[in-house]
Parts: structure tokens; sequence; C-alpha cells
């Protein structure tokens, strides 16, 4: 009998039989099934999948109809012939060989997979001369001859050692690094507390694999990072989001959400909120540890861009309050130095520390040792502390490039905060603007910036936009923010028009009912 | 009321009420509930852990026995006072603080891990002076310059552009080289089907999370290489070991195993099995990719030793036998370069490899680009190929003096093949050696190996042993195998003298059965 690998995937919205035919039909025209060749009768078809036969019956009635089996009663169902004018006929197969069926084999957990949308520019876009995306740090500013002579020193007198190299908790001179490093955070924890890992994204990858169960609840800042939401979502976390203000991370909130489920992990960027560079403060920390405390649900601090401070003084590490060892530290060289090392590091209580790494032994068994050693030598000789001194200066004076820009070019209704820290200034467009309009435009005057639903769970977020001042120069920065000003105050006059006409329309208190629909 | 975030684990073999014993007992331990502290009563705990009230009762009699708990009737239950002499006061708390209790919080997944304890080595062990094990490459023939120049180069010239890029796929100049590099293992690809991963371990990782839903039948070789059952269990396959002979894996076993079961991949090393070094032959590669054909089932071929050949030149890939492109490719260049350099490859059907590079997005975002602009560089200066005809002649010779000195030195009923690639030779102590002495008293000598269960599935493979004759010298290999020759020799003997003070005790038919039973 025919071999008919079919999982039906019952969490997917199609039911059972339009998936069992979609299947089928990808068989037909990949060449696996032959023009005549038979089909299991829908009873044992039925059995040998767990179906109903009802299910297979619809399956293949729908692809009788559509011209890919024809049934002969008495004799079974039969793979078409294809003929011109046939739906089959229209067909192109992608590949001369019959290929592989993939899509029907793929586990649940990969079918939970999707990177956000919001994420691409459109196809077919300009070259982009302002680039105002996040995630990216001043490329000018790298320090080229000691990275160079980091990595050199690395090959010449290491090599041997990290070929033999076997410990997953990562290069012992970098994990002794990153501790005293750390001291600069507040945090006090020997070289056997930190494990090095790809980043933060690992960092957090780790901690929802070690920590969530399907369907338990993972508390995220609202906007927040969204490596992080896609990490939790990889480990189908119910996730809440919980919002911020100019004080960070709402805990009363947190306390209503806390009360009425059981909250597994929060994960937190206090130094400076991705993407709204707000840090918490003082009491929203003791909050926040004290709620964490009484729910016994241990807090994941991401201090991706620690250091990058253009006011005040950094305020030390959340994990610096931490005396019982509840909340797990996670840091990275991505946003302080570059993102092309992928090195980052975690710190957390040896039970915990453990578990992740035994998790990320079994998924990819250790970090890059020559990166390790590479930035063991470059924080060991001092250059990243310099490089940070340099990168401040220049960071500062972008922002405050920026805000200047913003303040004086955008519209009057336009909102944006002071961040503390981080490479981004969170900006709300006016209110009822047509947010993908915007983008469009944007995109098309060659302005790229981070949309912001894809710092929003729920699809929300739409009307603001996170604007990185890390990538271009502080000229750069006012041409583009005035240029961008420009398109939002073309589509804030189509809006008012828009309002305007339909007002028209609709005179007498429906009227304004109807305005505020069109702004959402 | 006090929040007591216990979940119990049913897959545990402990009953529940223990599980909560214990939980409790940690949370005094650690200061968490603090003498005097009043607990909930059995009915109020048991509805908001969803147990049953005996389920409670029971961790509550149970801790009051023991002096941790104490019960007034009518009041409720308390947590009792430290007195000197009862249990609770011999423990010393290993932080001043009091602490969060961890693994009762861990995730079904997180404790589904384990890495094969029999990798370890016993505490306490002296130097080892003969490293025979396996996964290591010759530290003294490094491309020491050809490295340093290569890395130089990535930072000096590409620092900026690694900075910037962001294609979870991978560096592009190293796709291409890698395409072009795979030309001589068979495999004609285009850069757009290679993703770059953190060697092999994590492109097993990841077509395991994409492929293997908990409970799905992944079939590996037996003996077969432990990282990669790693990396199923990980994602809780049910791993079904199918046996290895002169020509590789049984097909013929293969094939009964896919008739009583769905098998949703086949993890093979065609180059050379790991561990035992055997090519597989043209019939069976046939064979196999006829039955995972029939069967619609994937192969993950892992070359992780491409391009090491000792006598006969390298046999082309599996994967370019692969015209329906079920065939998962996976390479590395921690065998034929460096371990320390974590990067490996990935050819993948477009389907496939989309939703494994949307997994590492996820998991991780990217491999260290200053890792793959390196070697990138180094494959396109010939730098990789120089090396690998030099290392080529220097494995070679190691190998030959390896089992030159394994069959002089070795008792005669020791079996081992002659491995065609690879890096490790597959030695068969005599049978009913006490493979666990063996090891002690190697390890006591100054030897290392990795052992035969660290291969096996189901904890047998103890009476084997891998020996990697790439670390060390033709003549260290010689002193070392004599070395160990010695250690197993002294065990033969002290089987012979146990058996024969067994036949004296147990003489008449008895005896022999007997002995049989001792050599198990």
């Amino acid at each position: 009998m025919l071999d008919l690998p079919f999982h039906p995937d019952r969490g997917r919205p199609e039911p059972v039989f339009r998936q069992l035919e979609e299947h089928l039909r990808g068989l037909i025209e990949t060449g696996r099934l032959v023009p005549g060749a038979k089909l299991p009768a829908t009873r044992e078809l039925a059995a040998s999948l767990g179906l109903s036969r009802t299910t297979v019956s619809l399956a293949y009635d729908t692809l009788v109809a559509g011209g890919w089996l024809r049934a002969h009663v008495g004799q079974g169902t039969f793979v078409a012939k294809r003929r011109a004018g046939s739906p089959a006929a229209a067909f192109t197969p992608l590949t001369p060989a019959r290929s592989f069926v993939w899509p029907g084999l793929f586990a649940a957990r990969a079918r939970a997979l999707a990177a956000p949308r919001a994420l691409l520019l459109p196809k077919g876009h300009p070259p982009i001369r302002y680039d105002f995306r996040c995630g990216q740090v001043d490329r000018g500013s790298l320090p080229r001859s000691e990275l160079r002579s980091a990595f050199s020193r690395a090959v010449s007198r290491e090599l041997a050692d990290l070929a033999a190299h076997r410990d997953p908790f990562g290069w012992p001179p970098l994990r002794r690094e990153v501790a005293a490093y750390l001291v600069g955070r507040g945090i006090q924890c020997s070289p056997d507390d930190v494990a090095i890992v790809n980043g933060s994204q690992q960092a957090i990858s780790l901690a929802a694999h070690v920590l969530v169960d399907p369907g338990d609840t993972v508390v995220m800042e609202q906007p927040g990072y969204f490596g992080a939401a896609m990490a939790f979502r990889a480990c189908r976390a119910n996730l809440v989001g919980v919002g911020v203000d100019a004080e960070g991370i709402r805990t009363d909130e947190l306390a209503r959400v806390s009360q009425a489920r059981r909250v597994k992990l929060v994960y937190v960027t206090p130094g400076a909120q991705s993407p709204t560079g707000v840090t918490m403060s003082a009491e929203r920390r003791r909050d926040l540890l004290a709620l964490a405390d009484a729910h016994q649900a241990p807090i994941l601090e991401d201090d991706y861009d620690a250091e990058l401070r253009y006011e005040a003084p950094a305020v030390a590490a959340l994990k610096s309050l931490d005396p019982a060892g509840q909340v797990i530290y996670a840091g990275t060289f991505s946003k302080v130095l570059s993102p092309a090392l992928r090195v980052g590091y975690v710190v957390a209580a040896r039970p915990l520390l453990e578990a992740m790494v035994l998790a990320r032994f079994h998924a990819d068994m250790a970090t890059s040792l020559v990166a390790q050693a590479a930035l063991a030598a470059l924080l060991g000789s001092g250059a990243l502390e310099r490089h940070l001194r340099r990168v401040r200066h220049i960071y500062a004076e972008r922002l405050a490039a920026m805000l200047d820009a913003l303040a004086g070019a955008m519209p009057g209704d336009c909102r944006f905060g002071r961040p503390q820290g981080g490479h981004s200034v969170w900006l709300r467009l006016p209110p009822g603007v047509d947010a993908d309009a915007v983008f469009r435009a944007a995109v098309a005057r060659g302005i790229a910036y981070t949309r912001g639903e894809v710092f929003h769970l729920d699809g929300g977020g739409a009307e603001a936009v996170a604007l990185s001042f890390a990538v271009l120069g502080a000229q750069a920065i006012r041409e583009g923010i005035a240029l961008l000003a420009g398109v939002v105050e073309a589509q804030v006059g189509r809006r008012r028009r828009r309002r305007a006409a339909a007002n028209a329309r609709l005179p007498s208190p429906r009227g304004e009912g109807h305005a505020v629909a069109v702004e959402r």
C-alpha cells in the first residue's frame, strides 16, 4: 500500500480534510504521486492515518472536483492525467526531479515559529540612506586595531588550548574578565557564576527552555524587546504584556497579573527599557523584587545596553539587589562593542546556570572559543573600557541631535521621551495617522526605522516608531529626521482632510464618534 | 496565604508527596519558610496546587515526623524551631541569605536533558599523559599563521559590514566558499542552499527541533555519535539504534524498524561511521536512500570528517545521490580544522532550510560573523586545502602507529577494525573483562579514552573503547597503547582467575553457565 506520511495539525485553523487535500495535491504536483497511481480506499487510509472516513472522503472529493484525482466506481480513486485546460496542467514544477514534501513533516514546535513580518522592508525598496533601525552600533567607531590584536593574540598564544577546551560554561579567562567587568554593574559574582553564550538571545532562549513549559505565563514589558518574545514563543509560553511608563514596568499591573495567574518568569530591561530607553526607578525595582519574591517568580534581567549612559551615571543592575539569587542576569557585547562577535554571558544561581549550560551543550556545545579568547584579551587590556568612553560621547552627541531634530521638525502632537541609555528614541506618531502609509513613504525616500508593532505582543503599537541614533552621524540624523517629519506631516494633512470629509458627511453627535473611529 | 510554587513532575519516579516534601524541606532549609511560619491547611494547599488532600497530608506528616514541621491540633501546621539534636539543626546553609528554590521550576524539557556520565573522568585523576579521547584534533599542526591572517583580514577589511550583517542564513562569502568546497564532496549546490551554523551539533539540534515531535521515532547507528543522541533526546525523540557492520548501517534492520513504526528521521555518518570509522558501502547507500524514499523519511547525513581519508580517496557524500532533496547534509570545520571555531554548515531543501534557520534565529540569531569571515578567507585562499593535505599525512601515520601498536600489544581476543576516515579506532576489549576496572586503572596510569557506552543508547557497549589517534604523535601513541595493553592484560588475568575459582566452586555442567554469566 502507498505510504502517505501525513500528520494532521489540529492547531491549524484549516480543517483536517483541507490539510489532507493540500498534502495530497503537493504529492501530485511534485510528481511523487504519478498520473494513474491508485490511491488507498478511503476506509484503509482513514484507518492508517487515524482519521475519520468522512475526512478522507471529503479530501478525495475535493481533489476529484478540482481535476487532480478521478474516481472509478468499483475500481477506486486514481491520480488524474494532466490534460491541457485541467487545473493540474496549469502547474509548473519548480524542480525537475520529484521532490520531497517537507511541511507535513514539521514538528509542532517548528510550526509555532515566526519572525515579526514588520521587521521586513517592502520588496524592491530604494537604497536606505537614513538607517534608523534598531539593533545596530556605530560602525565607524569600532575599535578595529584593538580587535585585530585581540584576535591575533588569541590565535597566536592560545590556539592549542582553545582547540582542547571542553567546558561548556566557557573559556575560563573570559569568565574571570566578565566577573570583574560586572563589578561596574554592581554585581558581585565569581567566575563560577558566569556562563558564556552566543549573545543575549541565546541567554533568553536558554532561560525559556529551562523554565517555560508550554502554556506557562511569561510576563514582559509592553512595548518590549521582540527577540525575547520570539524566544518565549518558541517555548510556547503564554506571553502577557505589562505596560511601561516613565519609571519602567508598571508593577501595579504586574501585581494584578500575578494575582490572577501563576507567573513563571518576568523578563525586564531595567537599565534602559527596550525600546523606550526608560531606566527603571528605584521604587519600581524594589516593588518588582518584592513581587517576584512573594510569587516565587524568577526575573530575567536583560542588561543589553550595560554601560551606555548619556546623562546620569549608570544605575547598578537589578541583579545587585538580589540576595536570594532569583534574578537571572543576561549581558552581551553586541551593543557595547559589536553584534558581529555574538558573545554574551549569563550570571545565575548555580542550579539554574547548570541547567542552562546543559541545554546549550545539547544545542550547540559552546560559543566560538576564538571569539571568547579575543574578548578576554580585549577586556583584560582595558580596550573595551576605552572604547566605551569613546562611544558614550559619540552616542550622546547623536542622541542630542536626534532629540533636537525631532523637537524642531515633527508635528506638535508627536510624543517622544528622552532615553537614559540604549540606542533608540521611541516616537509616537500623531494619533490617527496611517502608520503603514508613513512607513511606505519613508522607505520610498530612503529612510528605514523599526516599526512599533514589532515591540507589541497583540498587533498594537503601529503608531509608534523606534529610531536608532547609533548608526548615523549627527548631520545625517538631522537630515533624515527632517525628511521623516515631512512624511509624517503629509500624512497628518491627509488625515485632517479625511476627517473633515467624514465630518461633512456625518454632521451631528455621531460625527465625533466616527472621527474617533478613524483615529483608531 | 503563603504562595507555594510547587509543580509536581509526574515523569519522576518519586511519588508526588515525596516531591512536595522535598520542596517544602528545601524552603525550610534555605530559610524561605522561617521557624514559626504557618503552613496552609492541607485542604487549601491541595486545592491551590491541584493535588489530592492525601498527597499534601502525607508530605506534611513526613515532615512532622522528621522534625521539620510541628502540628497543633485546632491551630494548624507550623515550621518547627531548630533545636539542637533535631534533624533540622544538622543542616548548614550553603548561602547566607535565604535562597531561591530552582529545581521545582524547571520545565519538562529541561528535566529530560543529561550529558553522558561516562564522558567524565574519575574525580582527582592524575594528569593525562596519553589522551586518546575523541572529538579532538592535532594541536601541533593547527595552521596558526593562516588563521591569524584570516582573522586579521576579517577584522581589518570587513568589520563594519560584519556588524551590519543581518541574514541568519550566514555570511554570503562563506556560503559561497562552502558551496564551492562541497563540489569536492560530490555535492552540487548553490550558496542559497547553504546555511551557516555553530558546528554540526547545532545542525543536528535544529533538524531535530524542526522535525521531531515528542515520541517520534528517530533512527541512528548503534554504536553512534552521542552528540546526536543528545540533540534528539532534547526533543524527546523515541531513539532506535540500528546496528553497524563492515559496510555501515544495517539496512535490513532499518527495513524491519521502518515496517514496524513510522520513522521520522534517520541519522547516519556514511563517510566514516562515528565511532567505528567504517565507510558506508555503495550498496548500503542505495538501500538506505530507497528505504527512506519508500517511507518518506528524511536522512540526516553528518559528514563531520569530510576530506579526512587515509587509504582510498574520499567517497562522495550520500547527499550527492539525492535528487529529491531528502538528505539533510551537515558539515563542520571542527574536525578538519579546529573545534575552537564552532562553525558548521547545513545543505538542505529550501523549505526545511528555512525552517531550520528560523529556529536558529529564535535560538541565537547567528553564528559569530568574525569567525565566519575568517573561515571564508581561509577557504578562499586555499589555506584549508593545504592544511588538509598536511593533516591527512599526519593522521595516516598516527593511525598506522596505533593499528601496529594494538596488533602487537593487545591480548589476542581484542578486536578492532581499520577505520577509513575519522579520528578514532573502535576497540573491543576481550569478552568478560571488567570495563570499569580497565578504565579506572588506565586513568590511574594517565591514559584517557572515550568509553564505549557513550556511543550506545541502551547502556550497552561497555566492552568497547574509542581511541582517538589525532592528539598524540606516533611515539606517544605506541607508548600509551603498550601501557593500556598492560592494563587490559592484567584485567584478563584477573578474570581468568575469577573464572577458575568459580569453576572450582561449581563443578559439573552448571560451571560453564556460571562462567558465561561472569563474562556478561
